[in-house]
């Protein structure tokens, strides 16, 4: 088990990671709140509340349920848990704790920020892709239609505690998916981590869940690190994007319904990987090496039948870009990259043109 | 014209009040935004769209408008602001300035806080409380079904922007309203205030409003100095509730529709003075001259057929009570109030119903 210190603009939490991480809420100050509140979703709590309880020692408090699922983190839901939390006694001094993935973590989080302008927030992420990134750093979001996160804050968590024996429900594709942004972390990282991924390949399986938390510690310390310095998104904070802008036109140019967020991160490294390579920043060798590493967590659903022209369009939709601009973040060898904002869109096509033909002869 | 500064606990922006203030707009870094969006209501903006273009220069902002009144501050127009927005190209680093009165300032102040997880926005107030109060401190929100300001954050403007010129088109009955909140600002502040407050009572009609810009300023000032020592309302800053404890419940209690908010300030202000005299802390002339001062700015809508036991129910629900408890402020003087958490509900039920017996008696 890990504690990592996150120092935000604002306070400074700790990041615990590893079996038996639950244990940590026994030491936080819960007893300083009036009532504690739990946002989760019915199947993953029916399964979990008995050994989080029993761990976390959290007894008192009332979970407030919301589907699973993205649909559910829109604006209605966000009224609608305001209310069930007004309606139960929530007030200023008041805690709510989100267990769950993305969906949870990133609604429970904005829902935290804005109930009476704001209560504190315990992150209890259950993916890989949430212990890793999404529950650490206080970003915070619901959707406005089509557009993802469209609304959303800055407001850093309390604590996050992530113990990876809570993986062990997902199902093997969903685990597996959350890797691809542990391979993100080890691209940004540099070598110590990259080879930790490639030898623990053949762990990762959802029953074994339990046995990785040094691998997830040590990837959400590389989270950890960035947000500490640049809370905000100014500046060093986008290379956390890393294979997320073409992450993002997949998976709007399917409707959200192909890919799974992590497995679009997938495809999102291997063009990123492609384009640095194209343009001359990345070396064959390690560009290969990244593209194996993916490989071999594969498999990915296929990109081949997408119209490249509309996945291309998609692309300075992504809302990090200024003014119309995309500021790419592409590797320069594993453990560092740039920003780019100047990339040619000859480039860009190519580069996503080669990730399709690599599909087609899979 | 006046410029007071605001320090916030991230930031430092000023607040210009007086004849002339849209004029800061000019010296305002507005070129540093990809686009200007401005908030506001088809009614006012019909109107004064011509003199304020001209005066702040910002003649390149793209209007957003939404209907006047409280149901626009709502969750689903967050959402709808948020959407137009989007459409119309907004991104990270636009700004939106609201244009308007209370609602408008803080629906605006809501979006600006979470599009994009925050851009930059400016407040012109167009409303007496909005110019002297709301639109100054960076509390933003928006209501959920009955319960006001349930959702919101702390997000300082970059700017507010206060010119009297505006108030003109006010009916006589919205502008007298506002008053009441000065009168609050008074009591808060000291007698140099409150005697001016009280010269200026014949001058306080809507045609002659661009006469009162030193009034209002110095009535700014007083929100301006509590919220630079007390952005998060962490204890000074409640000291802003005076009147609205018992004004809230008076609002609720009527639906929203018997009265203007500085309406039901006024009643709320009369009440908390009869309370803090049947405890013993203020004296019967000052509590008399107070009320004699809210009497002149005159009519308010009747609170004598008002059940008393509803209205007193109601109270418990402001939330500023932690823990179910209610934090009242209390004047012990003309510039001087206290915070006392634990008035018996038989002295709450008198003041009332000794006020309810005045109002029987007008």
């Amino acid at each position: 088990m890990q504690r990592l210190h996150v120092t935000s603009q604002t306070i400074r939490y700790d990041v615990v990671v590893g079996r038996g991480a639950w244990r940590a809420l026994r030491e936080f100050g819960r007893h300083g709140y009036t009532s504690i509140f739990l946002l989760t979703e019915g199947g993953l709590w029916n399964h979990w509340h008995g050994p989080f309880l029993r761990a976390s020692g959290l007894k008192a408090a009332r979970a407030v349920f919301v589907p699973a699922g993205e649909a559910s983190k829109s604006v209605r839901m966000v009224e609608r848990v305001a209310g069930k939390l007004l309606t139960q006694g929530a007030d200023r001094r008041s805690l709510l704790v989100a267990f769950g993935g993305g969906v949870i973590g990133d609604l429970g989080g904005f829902v935290a920020s804005t109930y009476m302008r704001g209560i504190d927030s315990v992150q209890v992420p259950t993916t890989v892709v949430a212990q890793v990134d999404s529950a650490i750093g206080g970003k915070t979001a619901v959707n406005v239609g089509a557009m993802k996160n469209l609304i959303g804050t800055f407001y850093p968590p309390r604590l996050v505690v992530a113990d990876p024996v809570v993986l062990s429900t997902l199902d093997d594709r969903a685990f597996r998916s959350g890797f691809f942004e542990v391979v993100k972390h080890a691209v940004l990282s540099g070598s110590r981590l990259f080879n930790e991924v490639e030898r623990s390949l053949d762990t990762l399986r959802p029953d074994r869940a339990a046995l990785l938390g040094p691998l997830l510690a040590r990837a959400a310390r590389v989270k950890v690190d960035v947000v500490s310095r640049d809370e905000k998104e100014a500046g060093l904070r986008r290379v956390l994007n890393l294979g997320h802008t073409f992450g993002h036109a997949l998976e709007e140019a399917t409707g959200y319904r192909r890919f799974l967020h992590g497995e679009a991160v997938g495809w999102g490294l291997l063009a990123a990987v492609r384009l640095a390579e194209l343009l001359g920043l990345l070396g064959p060798a390690e560009s290969q090496r990244i593209a194996a590493l993916i490989r071999r967590l594969g498999p990915l659903p296929p990109v081949r039948d997408l119209k490249a022209e509309r996945v291309l369009r998609l692309l300075p939709r992504d809302k990090k870009a200024v003014g119309g601009r995309i500021h790419w973040v592409l590797p320069e060898r594993i453990g560092k990259v740039r920003i780019v904002a100047d990339v040619p869109s000859f480039a860009v096509r190519a580069a996503f043109r080669d990730v399709q033909r690599a599909d087609r002869h899979d």
